[in-house]
């Protein structure tokens, strides 16, 4: 897949000038200077030779094929320019040029214009406005970058063509090795998703790390999303993920970022590492980029300095690994061969005075302890220090046991011939202990998540038919919003429990039904226009005898009358009382990018006060909905506290899932919640007590 | 103060080393070659001369007197010469030779031995185990470290001395300057808060950081750190903050380290900024030390790449900080001085095409804006971009107007000459726009704590002689807990309003009381050694007439003995039925480094299942009981939600404020809470409705 711009047998850049300042010069000389082996064509009809190479006016004066055409001319050109691609037979176009939808109207509609003739020829485009692309491996270096990085196994990809000049510059500095390097551009048809997908399988790629400002199909980033990272790494920084950020990113691509909630759920669904800085993300994919996968938390450390190995120590703990408990066996060991001042517990101290000899000694026993799952060297600069020596060991243990070993040489002046070292014996070095761990954080929760089998979304048996026929119905009156019978209908036919419930149109019809659910009862104005029932004093509970009923039969009709006089009146429910137990409430909203938006927490203050909530994208799998419950802070409540029985877990989940598989199956329902869904001990069940559906309008339907 | 440490006239190095692989020799060497002018005498016994210097056996033989005496000695011959040391008047002595109370109970003699000669003649120590202290200005490198860092106006000290070497490696490579660098090693005599004292008006030093693992005492740090943060900031690493990093430390250090509380508390009441790691220590302490004070939180950002301006915004949002508003004057000279695709907008993009001349201008504008504070200038290294005419400007034009300027010139090899330029100009540069975005933070927060008044702490008009006799009687009688009515008598000394109440001794005691109180009234079983009523069905609400009163009386009596048989009974308790409002805690532990440890949060599962809870030290001045109250999440319950009446805030303030006092008057409280103060509607205040205290064992007495 896009194997032309990875992978081409020949390129013609369009627009390859003479003139060393020109971007259009730039591209021609990267490829041509960085090793391309496949054919190369300047493309410009003023000039009869370009670096050495023959030009022409155009692609159709080209002799041979062209796999990729990288276009490098001001912006109202490209049109014709890509149908004479198209003529040729071209498969990818990498449109540097800028001057597109980042510029305003007439940009927008210019790159409408250049992506139809791209379909109409079946041309696949990177861009327009990005740096390029490099692929180390070809080698082919289509960019304007100034510089080449090592080859490696760091498949990059950005929304932003400034920051992959600042990663190139640092990468050459550091020697990171990449596979691939891509500027998106304005992603007017090659996406996160195409590149994913293509990256998914590629033999150079170990981990694929993203720049991303705002997607343009969540749902698709989300299904290829999960297959990739079943076995490769995928860490993604998204930005614009503050008010005042997302602000800055309509501004910047003027597009409408989705919210921060959805992207933070599906990241997690999907298994996407997300660091919150470029730094985090380049923490982590050396990490997963040089050394094997780290198969368990549990983490030993060797370290000639105190210090930093308590600050070590503390960021496991904080971040919810475990510093390892060594076997009896490796303690022995590690006393036997080390100084009585040392520390043989992990951490492991070897003391300020060890030479190299010492670090080998300590490394090996712990490497070779099965409770170890990964280990962390640090070393700082002290008199006896042998810090080559010390590098040296690291790299050959490293090596034979399968389990990965980060480092932690502190310093740079002193230290830096020893990263030099490890870096040559692909360990990383991180300047910190708790960017160090930072990374083994990821590279556990990279294993963990493919340890999980693949999510199952249960399908429940419904009366789906049922409900189109409620959404038809009311899309015809023009109603957006649905009555509570019809909601009550929907909750039945999705297998939810609700009241007891009757609809009565008459005083006497009341009457009859709340002696047949049997006292007390609830009793609720039935309107498919009234929302919030008890703001209008439409709502009672407690009421104990039919007397009672009469009495408030008329007072709701004449409430409702009263205050709401347009509103459709359909008469009264009258509902069995359901017993006192925990709220809870299931919301959906429908995010623009990702869809349906479930959320999950407990009623009244813990939603509306301590904001403490959960997310995820439906549909979600039985562990999902599981997780959602788990995360919540008030999770304990639910668990029972001060000797209260646990409420019943199972019939949350159930109600999750049931609501999931019904937003995931009516994707017109921009907005509803259950609320509250009222949880009884367990085993006794959850009861959907009141809820609230909103329908797309039909105007905007897709 | 330390004067000798820092200034001496003349040093003596006591076990001076011909053999260049020896400390002593080290020491030697750096003494003379980073060009101290003082006297300098070579002790050594076995040797008449080293490094060209005439070597003496002991200190009395040195002709000149001695001000500084820095030991490179087997730890077995320091008390002898600390002996000498004393005779000769040295003033200060740097002990380098390790093998004291790190390495168990002979050392822990040794050292005590050490101390003792050092005391009996006013000597002052830093160390043992240390790397020795480094001061830029005088210049004296009385170390062994390998190198001198710049002079520059950063004062560092350290509890580990490994760590030492490794910041000293990198700030050697980053030209990071520092005014200090002090090794504080087992800290038997100078310690972190001589240092503070010391260099509180040191002019050299415009901040000071400390990396810690534990503090000696607790309270005389707060007192002086709370004096020092008011004209220089000062940031603290403390280390062993989990509790495997705790252990960690105590295996290291053989210290206790405090509750993570407890220092947390602290650091914020003094206003020293905590900084998470290393990196972020200098992350804050170049901007402080480069840079004019950050007068308020609005930040522009001027940028030449959207991405990295939207990951600054999102740094900035999310941190508390602001994306300052421009000026219309401001947007204007903006929109003029820049081509159309710029974004005027904070954050001000000035595209990626953007020469030196276009930063000027937009810098210039923001920096003249009065809603601006500070300004963070991105660049990228673009095609064009002129990076070390951009870091030009970008000095040139910081100096002008007073206002804080930080960089981010991001990338490594292209921008390296620009960042270089930055740093001649005393311009920080951060790797990435969240770094950058953190250091402003740390400023903010320096100069908010400074505009705030010194803390003041009220003291009410107490009935301390009272409680102070309550103590004793419990004491004399071997008591640590107290009965419920010598608590209420402690509540009633110092003016917190407790439920009217009275101790009856028999029924028809009872029936008279509860009749005086008015019913409904609780009913408890009074019993100094019955800690946990409820536990034993010993308190009673809602007790309706004589009739139950009588009843009850016997109940409860009977309960007591059958439970308790061994428990003395006073009586029961017949009080008040406190009216509902809403439950808060106010606790109190005592730290073994700080003292009492005040807690408050609301009762119930806030505290018990969701933690919601905040600390601090007291003393507490008004402004901090108002600030734990703002803290915890459920706040917003207090406020009132839900059309409730927001609470008497004041009265809890009150509260707050008198148990401070409390345990302030009596160190002899180790533990006391008031669960719960029943809060009332604003206006109405609070009442003590249960309250607890444990007073320390008298064995364990100071």
């Amino acid at each position: 897949m896009l194997k032309a711009f990875f992978t081409p047998q020949s390129v013609a850049v369009i627009g390859a000038a003479r003139e060393p300042g020109k971007l259009g010069y730039g591209v021609l000389s990267n490829i041509l200077k960085y090793g391309y082996t496949g054919q190369v064509y300047p493309i410009n009809p003023k000039a009869d030779q370009i670096l050495g190479l023959k030009c022409y006016p155009t692609v159709l004066d080209v002799p041979g094929p062209i796999e990729l055409a990288i276009i490098v001319i001001p912006n109202k050109f490209v049109p014709q320019v890509m149908e004479e691609c198209g003529k040729k037979g071209v498969q990818g176009a990498i449109i540097i040029s800028a001057g597109f939808r980042e510029s305003g109207m007439d940009g927008i509609k210019l790159e409408h214009q250049v992506l139809d003739i791209a379909k109409r020829y079946g041309i696949r485009v990177v861009g327009p406005n990005c740096l390029g692309i490099i692929s180390t491996h070809t080698p082919l270096n289509a960019s304007f970058a100034a510089g080449m990085p090592p080859k490696g196994s760091i498949a990059f990809m950005s929304q932003s063509g400034a920051l992959c000049t600042a990663i190139l510059d640092w990468a050459l500095a550091k020697e990171i090795g990449f596979s691939h390097f891509v500027s998106l551009g304005n992603k007017a048809d090659v996406d996160e998703v195409d590149l994913l997908q293509a990256w998914k399988d590629d033999k150079h790629s170990r981990v694929i790390i993203v720049y991303m400002e705002g997607l343009r199909d969540g749902q698709k980033f989300m299904e290829v999303a999960r297959q990739v990272t079943q076995h490769t790494p995928v860490i993604a920084v998204k930005s614009g993920n503050t008010a005042a950020g997302s602000r800055a990113v309509s501004s910047h691509t003027g597009s409408l970022a989705g919210s921060e909630r959805a992207y933070q759920a599906a990241f997690h669904q999907t298994g996407v590492l997300r660091a919150t800085s470029i730094e985090q993300l380049f923490d982590y994919s050396l990490a997963f980029a040089y050394q094997p996968e780290l198969k368990g938390r549990n983490i030993a450390i060797v370290t000639n300095a105190g210090g930093p190995g308590i600050m070590a120590t503390d960021a496991l703990e904080s971040s919810g690994m475990k510093l390892a408990t060594l076997e009896p066996e490796t303690i022995e060991t590690l006393r036997q061969g080390l100084p009585a001042a040392a520390n043989v517990y992990n951490p492991v101290d070897v003391i300020g005075d060890a030479l190299a000899d010492r670090y080998e000694h300590a490394l090996k026993a712990v490497l070779q302890d099965k409770n170890v799952h990964g280990v962390l060297v640090i070393l700082t600069p002290q008199v006896y220090t042998q810090i080559e020596e010390t590098a040296e060991v690291v790299g050959r243990l490293a090596a034979l046991y399968g389990k990965p070993v980060l480092a932690c040489f502190m310093g740079e002046e002193k230290v830096g011939p020893g990263i030099k070292i490890l870096n040559r014996y692909s360990i990383p070095n991180y300047p910190f202990p708790e960017r160090a761990v930072g990374a083994f954080r990821a590279m556990a929760a990279f294993s963990e998540r493919r340890q999980r089998p693949a999510p199952q979304y249960e399908r429940f048996e419904v009366d789906r038919e049922r409900v189109a026929q409620i959404f038809a119905r009311a899309r015809s009156e023009g109603r957006v919003t649905l009555g509570d019978a019809e909601s009550r209908e929907i909750m039945e036919a999705y297998g939810l429990r609700i009241p007891r419930s009757i609809l009565a149109r008459t005083v006497e019809e009341a009457v009859e039904a709340a002696d047949s659910i049997g006292y007390p009862v609830v009793m609720k104005i039935a309107s498919p226009d009234i929302l919030h029932k008890s703001d209008i004093g439409g709502v009672r509970l407690n009421v104990a005898n039919a007397e009672q009923v009469r009495d408030l039969f008329d007072l709701l009709i004449f409430r409702a009358q009263r205050y709401m006089p347009e509103a459709q009146i359909w008469g009264v429910l009258v509902q069995e009382m359901v017993a006192k137990g925990k709220e809870v409430i299931i919301g959906v909203n429908r995010d623009p990018q990702f869809g349906p938006l479930l959320m999950f927490g407990l009623g009244g203050i813990y939603v509306e006060v301590l904001k403490d909530v959960t997310f995820r994208i439906a549909p979600v799998s039985r562990e999902e909905a599981v997780e959602m419950i788990d995360e919540i802070r008030s999770y304990h409540l639910l668990r029972g506290v001060r000797g209260e029985k646990p409420s019943d877990l199972d019939a949350i989940v159930d109600a999750i899932l049931r609501v999931s598989q019904l937003v995931t199956d009516f994707p017109e329902i921009v907005e509803m919640d259950i609320n509250p869904l009222m949880v009884h001990e367990a085993g006794k069940g959850a009861v959907a007590v009141d809820m609230r559906f909103v329908l797309k309008e039909k105007e905007s339907e897709e």
